[in-house]
């Protein structure tokens, strides 16, 4: 499929999403430290998506998206299915604004990820592990309660959403060059495109090398399926959506991919020096920004000294060691 | 030995030890977590000294000991002994002033720990794994050097340094009830102690069963010698100096006892609720307070409900698994 879906997405949506969403989520902290700064060298600021509300930046688009339901929609609820951050998202989302919330979990789901949906009140429904038992699953539970279906990351509310964490970050950080996000579904990478439009900071990609399809969709003007699941990066194994490669397509992201090891060796540099949980998700635009110094000859950096990173979550669970 | 060193630490001096570190120190973040506090059934506020320059609370101390030496006594330089948190901070806050630092660090001491303390520009100095050697070979490069001794703990610059973090803490957390601390050494408690005189808020101690010393050091009213090193609490291994005890004594601090299990659990929670890494010394606070939870039929709780936390430190190897 070539890009065909034109987003009518505008910068305002995504101020009109950040006033929507304000008392629900949190304005997250930017944190800086000089050791990594030295390491890359470059001025790093790191907004900690980790520290929101369900911890993880899915919880701005899924606040969005419940806050836009009709009075009937709200009754009647809203059903998504994931084994991950959208889901939890949704759940609290939902949980906060008293809309029913059903989560089509796959059976194979860690019972971590389970409970925190549970946790924020919504409905688990089991499935098989295909993404087409989830799709199936999820359309058998709208049908039968009537819930509203909200993607994780195709829908212009979820991007416009997504968005407001670029937006909250260039009014606490000012001149920034680059931001730089993880790509899964391209949702983040979406808002973060429109909700930068006329800044003039530059969004930039990162992606595992095992899970990249959107590099590959981008440079072959062609969605590509997702690839199997191999990538520690747990959260960026799905593929980019119609809406999400229309966004990213027409503003040309550039996307730079990562090794496992890359992927590693920058979560250990988050988790010793920023002192902050993150999911490996999180540290793949770190691990990109290691690999671009490295290669720095011949590639174009110039002018670029201050470059935000979205840490986009930090739902881990912890073993003792 | 009986308490017989009475301190004359008073207020004024952690004020002034705040005015003399400001510009060195970073003035920590307070975390809360509604989770946790409905756990708890209390109002948590967490002051995070892991995010403290150098990782740990112990640059307060440092800095503030390093900022009184003599012009002659800075060009000469400053020695102590520590695998830990004190000696990376005495190599940084040495570095920021221009000071010559030495740590005598035992050779079985974590490679990790080390490359902090060279990292910050000290000189390393090999000793055996006993604290007699320890203190034998600090003596050693201090008559060879001319180096000034700068103890962990059993000081009163160092007492009045750590206490800046709790008068930070009710700078930003208004109408606390208490304080909790982790004890070691007693250099932290004993600064909070002096610094929330007059305050009405009362400081508490937690300390590992597996390291109980300053619980029955303050029980028997004699100086309790450090137990073996077998708590996961690795902070908290050492025994209280004549200086901490005779504060501690003096104001009666009450200490709660947690097992092991409760120090897993508490950094588990600490981990995938607020975020954010921290050593497991820093995380018995919390297993105190999760286990008084447990047993408040019969303990004097009454009127409690804004409680605040240091968590001293977070310097951890991050293993990937």
């Amino acid at each position: 499929m070539t890009p065909t879906y034109v987003s009518k997405l505008v910068r305002s949506d995504v101020h009109q999403a950040s006033q929507r969403i304000a008392a629900y989520v949190h304005r997250t902290p930017v944190l800086t430290s000089s050791t990594l700064n030295d390491l890359v060298g470059l001025e790093l600021y790191f907004k900690c998506e980790n520290f929101q509300r369900s911890g993880a930046f899915k919880m701005r688009g899924a606040t969005n998206a419940v806050l836009q339901l009709s009075k009937a929609e709200r009754e009647t609820g809203v059903v998504t299915h994931s084994s991950g951050n959208h889901g939890a998202a949704l759940a609290l989302a939902g949980s906060l604004s008293d809309v029913p919330v059903w989560v089509v979990v796959p059976e194979d789901a860690p019972s971590f990820k389970r409970q925190a949906i549970k946790r924020y009140g919504a409905t688990l429904v089991n499935c098989g592990p295909t993404l087409e038992d989830r799709e199936v699953v999820a359309q058998q539970v709208g049908c039968e309660t009537g819930a509203t279906f909200i993607p994780p990351y195709n829908d212009e509310r979820i991007v416009a959403g997504q968005g407001t964490a670029a937006l909250e970050f260039i009014e606490t950080v000012a001149d920034l060059d680059e931001v730089w996000v993880p790509i899964g579904g391209g949702g983040l990478a979406s808002g973060c495109v429109v909700a930068l439009q006329g800044s003039g900071v530059r969004v930039c990609g990162a992606e595992p090398e095992l899970a990249d399809d959107a590099y590959r969709s981008l440079a072959l003007q062609t969605l590509q399926p997702a690839l199997p699941p191999t990538t520690i990066a747990d959260g960026l194994r799905t593929a980019l959506g119609s809406i999400t490669f229309g966004i990213l397509s027409a503003y040309g992201l550039e996307i730079r991919l990562v090794s496992e090891t890359a992927i590693v060796a920058a979560q250990k540099l988050i988790y010793e020096r920023l002192k902050i949980v993150v999911e490996p998700s999180s540290t793949v635009p770190l691990a990109a920004l290691l690999d671009r110094k490295l290669d720095q000859v011949g590639e174009r950096t110039d002018g670029v000294s201050r470059v935000g990173v979205i840490l986009t979550g930090g739902n881990l669970e912890f073993n003792s060691r």
